[in-house]
């Protein structure tokens, strides 16, 4: 099992236009991580999935999960994938801290904040930390069964990025270039599949 | 200069709704694969250039190429492209077989059929088609100066399949999984990075 933790430092946390994704906190990007994380030719990565945390306003933190083992009904392309979110995030609304919620097939809300989720993942799992600063992908040692934490064009707070050193959470980088969300994502699933099939 | 060549079977060729990408005959997947040739984290790849084959209805074809050098106000999600493809396309409604023109900084559109374009793209750097079946992208001796052919969900019609094999353009594969094609595309530039930077 693959996860992915995406940081979307901005994206609303409640209702927005659909026409207007970028102008959602970045929203856009978010559904673009989410098509990344799951999507292959033809098929979803039934052994894949991916943990939005919205941080932006009105009522933070939601995080999302989207679960390609049960996922039905959702396509690849952006205003599609934020529809869902929109439903989710509605249905999602009078949440208590911590209590999640199952929205659709596969696609699941909770009121949780990034820390609380990053511990609860260091406990199940070997989580890693995509930085251009970390150690190359290609030298590393890895189980298949993993998490990769992922910034925005934000980026993650040093508080939070010192309670990643003391969880011992392991930077990894992809080489020299530094991608989008989206495609780092992408070239992660595409690592591990040359790794692991 | 890299260059990426993507046959747009069904996507539409005048005037479409930017509320249903996916119903203009797959224009998300258009707008995906553009995203994924030029951008990186807050830049544009400037030695890189995307050419996309229109096909569809009712006026195909019509060949838009989107380069990195030049290109500005785009941004990467999938309707801020579509916007850019719909201007193109009604700035080109009265082209001539094999005219170019240009729509605004980095964006032409021509009436060129895909076969004409991989002729030309033959005589001028090495071409490769990426195909499940080809030899391993990593076991491939390329230079910089490289074109790469990618196929939709629908895929390449054999009979240019046939052309392609008169030309010697040679199969390249990503390994064993297969990918959505703008995935292949992000893949490809980060086997480049991998190998030139």
């Amino acid at each position: 099992m693959r996860e992915f933790i995406l940081r979307a430092s901005k994206a609303f946390t409640s209702d927005f236009n659909l026409n207007d994704l970028p102008g959602a906190g970045r929203m856009d990007l978010v559904c673009r991580c989410i098509s990344s994380a799951l999507w292959v030719s033809n098929d979803l990565r039934r052994d894949a999935r991916i943990f939005v945390v919205l941080e932006g306003p009105p009522s933070p933190p939601r995080t999302i999960v989207f679960d390609g083992k049960d996922l039905k009904g959702v396509s690849p392309d952006e205003r599609n994938i934020a529809s869902h979110i929109k439903i989710a995030l509605r249905k999602g609304l009078d949440l208590k801290l911590n209590e999640e919620r199952e929205v659709s097939p596969g696609i699941k809300i909770a009121k949780k904040s990034f820390e609380s989720l990053i511990k609860e993942k260091c406990k199940e799992r070997q989580v890693f930390y995509l930085h251009p600063e970390g150690k190359d992908i290609r030298d590393i040692k890895m189980k298949e069964n993993v998490a990769f934490i992922v910034g925005d064009h934000i980026g993650i707070p040093r508080k939070t990025e010192k309670l990643m050193e003391r969880l011992k959470i392991q930077k990894v980088s992809l080489g020299k270039k530094i991608y989008l969300a989206s495609h780092a994502i992408v070239i992660t699933n595409y690592e591990l599949d040359r790794r692991f099939e």
